[in-house]
């Protein structure tokens, strides 16, 4: 896919080019001990901003600079539909992905209403709806298929599908321009599928990963996770990410790990949203490990399951909402914690520049 | 004060004022419904905004309608100091405060940073620092003293200073144009004077309050501790919020709970910092028990006792970031949230309205 090779030089080009004539450990200390003494050198008692503090030193190794910037951010909402979406597994009827999409290009869903909110582009691109082409001027067409097929009975994708959705989504991650990245997705069905890829790559019961999604009752739920258990049951119990995605992703999932590998490569903040991006960046990580460095977790979604993803991608969200909506919504609402956190570093006032005592 | 008598016939006022021609409890209940439909109504499965749902819901209860706006935003910060501050209650020396004030006028600290970033307006009361008035066009100089009496020794102020703090806050909260009131404080010493103002009014012992603000040390936080209980043990185990404030309060947290109850009164938005914000919002509560429903909490500060303080006002707030700076960063950081909740219930489109299906 090209991607192997290109993360293999991307630590090194992303963020401290400027000063590789020395080993890098050493650089990276020095850097570390730098941004450590711009931060405890703010006029703020040492620590007191707490994990503001954190994800600023985060940002600012992302950047490889000490005045970071998160001022702009693109919404980037990939969408795409699920052959096994009609077996039953969800609460929503499958033409649902079709009329989010019209949703969002109207500025009327959740992500619109947020992105304006906080000041981020969005844009919105077919990964496989199912139907005839959407024929939309705001629309960016990448269709892969019109959907999976069904999952359960057969793999999700054919190999070279799965080529194509990933390397469309690196493209597309790595033309974002502005400084933050939010990936966002739809696709009625897409927490089974998000279940099934995160099981797999993880080698863990699907069970474990199954929850409500858009809302199942009790009933729906115990129909999903039989569903699920039956599909899982096709495969081995742990696949690496390119075979869990051709076999059980959305063209939407594939397309958004490709986009992470992609806005990481180029030197973006990723802000990972919820259970989907979560799947999606567990694919990233395996495939482009470097990638894991520009990636920042949005919220702890409410979606059953999402506790193990994040754990095993170690990572604590900066969100606890009770939010499971996706489309990039968590991001968003993260995206303002990220921009101060930026400044913070880049234009709070020093105290010996400011004139103000420290401790006594 | 003139509060309560305008506290009494503040809820009526200030949000169903179109149809109290019908009993309060039947159109409140109406009004429920209203917003209960509006928010399931909106393009997303029932409850997959999660607390950005109950967020809405509290906004268009304090501002009566179902198209709420929380679109500007102000943040007053008030300073004072503490006559306790000199005797080693605090990490850094009482001169700070002065310090600070003129980092905010400069817009250098992190209250300027955030609030730039999050779109807010910044505004400094001087409500008694320590030493000559400060000179500064940019300054709201509302200076009740140069700093309280020793509150180790004696009352921190005497009554007549607590009603001119009060009432000077709550024409400055009533004041506020911006939908949303952010209110922030500065004094090296102040976590001190909220511990035991929150200690009397729940009538706790105030080692369970006792944290170690700016940055204590095992030994200085031993040594606050022995301080504080000494000098709350010069009064009663629970006190009226007036009496703990006049024995106990800083000008600014005085200043601040008149604020509160003014904002609330004027029908604004009013978003509570951490530790002393917690405080100031105890004693509003108790002394204008209205405007307790204009209030949202912003965050779990790290300084120990704001669990406490959290708890005894029944609130969970929107933010958990290890946070402990005060000057109404936390409230800033919040602000996003708020704006966006409101956003979703005014702009996002309905079921109905974007032609999307429901679930099967």
């Amino acid at each position: 896919m090209g991607l192997l090779s290109r993360a293999k030089s991307f630590l090194a080009k992303c963020s401290l080019a400027a000063i590789t004539h020395r080993p890098m450990k050493e650089i990276n200390k020095e850097f570390e001990n730098q941004i450590a003494a711009a931060i405890d050198g703010k006029t703020k008692p040492v620590g007191a901003l707490g994990r503001i503090e954190r994800l600023a030193a985060h940002i600012a190794r992302i950047q490889g600079s000490l005045a970071p910037r998160a001022e702009t951010c693109v919404l980037i909402i990939f969408a795409g539909d699920h052959g096994m979406a009609s077996a039953g597994v969800s609460a929503y009827p499958p033409a649902v992905t079709r009329q989010m999409v019209l949703n969002f290009l109207s500025g009327g869903a959740a992500a619109n209403v947020f992105a304006r909110s906080v000041g981020a582009d969005v844009r919105v691109v077919d990964a496989g709806v199912a139907g005839e082409p959407i024929d939309h001027p705001g629309l960016i067409s990448r269709r892969i298929a019109a959907g999976t097929a069904n999952a359960l009975e057969i793999a999700a994708m054919t190999p070279a599908q799965l080529t194509r959705a990933i390397d469309t989504g690196a493209a597309i991650g790595r033309d974002v321009s502005e400084d933050v990245a939010c990936f966002g997705e739809m696709g009625i069905g897409n927490t089974s599928s998000a279940a099934l890829v995160a099981a797999k790559v993880l080698g863990r019961p699907v069970g474990n990963l199954v929850g409500r999604g858009t809302g199942l009752d009790d009933e729906g739920l115990a129909r999903k996770r039989s569903l699920l258990e039956r599909a899982a049951a096709r495969t081995g119990a742990k696949l690496d990410a390119e075979t869990a995605l051709s076999e059980y992703g959305g063209f939407e999932i594939a397309m958004m790990t490709g986009a992470m590998i992609g806005a990481a490569e180029a030197g973006r903040i990723v802000i990972v949203d919820g259970f989907i991006a979560g799947a999606a960046a567990l694919c990233a990580r395996a495939m482009s490990p470097a990638c894991e460095a520009n990636l920042i977790f949005a919220h702890r979604s409410a979606e059953a399951g999402h506790g193990i993803i994040l754990d095993a991608l170690g990572a604590t969200p900066l969100l606890d909402l009770d939010m499971r909506l996706g489309e990039g919504t968590g991001a968003l609402l993260a995206f303002p914690l990220v921009k101060a956190a930026a400044a913070m570093l880049r234009d709070m006032a020093s105290f010996e520049s400011a004139n103000v005592s420290g401790p006594t």
